[in-house]
């Protein structure tokens, strides 16, 4: 099978199944050609996941073609954008049929589920990895940013940080295999992870920063702070730790994946206290735990406390070329 | 040096260096945002470079920059869109930082040449590649497509093809080192092309079909006619050679890598013959060659002749996944 074919047969029939009628002309040609609605704002984001770096080699197809549209719509939704498009660069040594037909599930699903069409790309011979690039609107001025928190603002995170961390670690050490509810829960939280994109809409014109938790809540709830000129204060006690990562890695190293694992795909955000019970009517409609746990202060840094004492916490993040020590 | 740090040494200055209005929030937060102009339609498309499959294991930095928006931008032009901006995922085994110095400005000088603005992207540990997102305009209705051309229209290139092949030829036999005129001249063409942009934007409304070629003219121009439902007619005597192709190569082996050599980034595409004037007259703002090498055929299928005789040609173009034999 050629590399043509392969495009024909996995992914052009995925576009299929999302007609979208601003895709004036998807994929087959040298480029994509879209129609954009009236008065929106461009929104692009662009994610690469490597084997060995961003999934462990052996993982499961399926679950990689999640995550690579999966981490692009959670930076749009970190910009309170309407996702629309995607185009896709697969490098892999072979072209195996198994392995497409898992890849190409696994992203169709999640993007027929947030009406995303495939408008293009390019698939090449090489070391297994995936480019996903992920485009969206916005109203003009509604986009969230990074850089807009100030002192005295609530901070927020949605979901249970440190479950994928968790599954991560899991996958590694025990495979696969698991019949334990609380291990399988972990495991699908770093396999599938639920791109917040309803969370970011409602947030639009009310959130003052937001930032998608790629690296670890505390490096980038900091990086949040940072871009605001000010510091993060969180009160690990306010942690929303899920009961299966409680549960399977006890509550202290919970509560310290909870700060530093990364691959959660959450949202941190902030919203002032003034407008606090407007995010919680607005919050009525949208399925996704949201937790306040601590505020923007105007000293710059990162401050976890618990119950009064300081913690330390690596705010460093996830780094792919740092070198360690 | 981490690599958030690199994103702002390298290509966030880079991003500085050209100030597009229309950039709305450019690197350093989760997605880029963007004006549209009002009434155009938006051009997307993305390709991946990967060491040892599009370019040599060794290969200049400066090049690798150069090509990756080089093969995007070859992309836009054969749509005739205007290119506007783009985005960068970076994988690479590590960062260093006389690579990375490279690969910036020879991404950027090619980017500020054609006024594209680096609005964002990624960088990731892993075996080196490049994938690039560029993005740009087209007015409704204008985009050039692979599908349109019918029997009877004549079919062009431009440039000079086979160079580029010819000139990785010779990287991967003699190395970089080489002081004669033509093979110098083979070399810039394989590790410097120059991507049609503004022939594209003079083809608007003229080409009845376009497509960039990349995989070999003659493999192209049958991917042109495939989709426009004919077939094509080269007359190889009129393939243009270059000098330093012939000089090199001798004529025989130049016209077998004219046709079949990828790597060219040159377009290929067709007119109705009744507008043969237009196009000459519109040629002459361009500061490009073009030549008229054959025609559309109704029987499907590429055919080329040399002086009367058939030629057997593979029209297959390179595949990453075909098995050989």
């Amino acid at each position: 099978m050629g590399e043509f074919e392969l495009i024909e047969r996995y992914f052009r029939s995925t576009a299929r199944q999302l007609e979208r009628g601003d895709v004036v002309l998807g994929i087959g040609d040298d480029a994509a050609v879209l129609d954009m609605p009236a008065g929106q704002q461009l929104v692009a984001a662009l994610d690469t996941l490597v084997e060995g770096r961003h999934f462990p080699a052996g993982c499961a197809p399926r679950s990689i073609g999640h995550r690579a549209l999966a981490v692009n719509l959670s930076d749009l939704a970190a910009m309170g954008a309407d996702p629309a498009w995607c185009l896709l660069a697969l490098t892999m040594p072979a072209a195996e049929e198994s392995f497409l037909d898992a890849f190409a599930s696994g992203l169709s699903e999640l993007a027929l589920r947030h009406g995303v069409a495939l408008i293009g790309g390019d698939t090449t011979g090489g070391p297994l990895a995936v480019s996903l690039q992920a485009l969206g609107f916005v109203s003009p001025g509604q986009a969230l940013r990074r850089d807009g928190a100030s002192p005295g603002d609530l901070l927020y995170v949605s979901g249970t940080p440190g479950d994928a961390a968790a599954g991560l670690a899991l996958l590694q050490h025990a495979g696969f295999a698991s019949t334990d509810v609380h291990r399988e829960y972990l495991l699908q939280r770093f396999l599938y992870p639920e791109p917040r994109v309803e969370l970011g809409r409602a947030l639009r014109g009310l959130a003052s920063a937001c930032i998608d938790v790629s690296d670890g809540l505390a490096a980038d709830a900091h990086k949040l702070a940072i871009a605001s000129g000010g510091g993060a204060l969180i009160d690990a006690a306010r942690l929303p730790l899920s009961d299966a990562l409680a549960g399977v890695m006890g509550v202290e190293r919970a509560m310290t994946l909870a700060l530093t694992g990364g691959d959660d795909y959450e949202l941190c955000f902030t919203v002032p206290a003034s407008r606090r019970a407007e995010l919680e009517a607005r919050l009525d409609n949208v399925k996704c735990r949201v937790t306040c746990i601590g505020s923007i202060g105007t000293q710059s840094g990162l401050f976890v406390t618990h119950h009064g004492a300081d913690l330390h916490c690596d705010t460093q993040g996830y780094d792919h070329f740092r070198t360690s020590g």
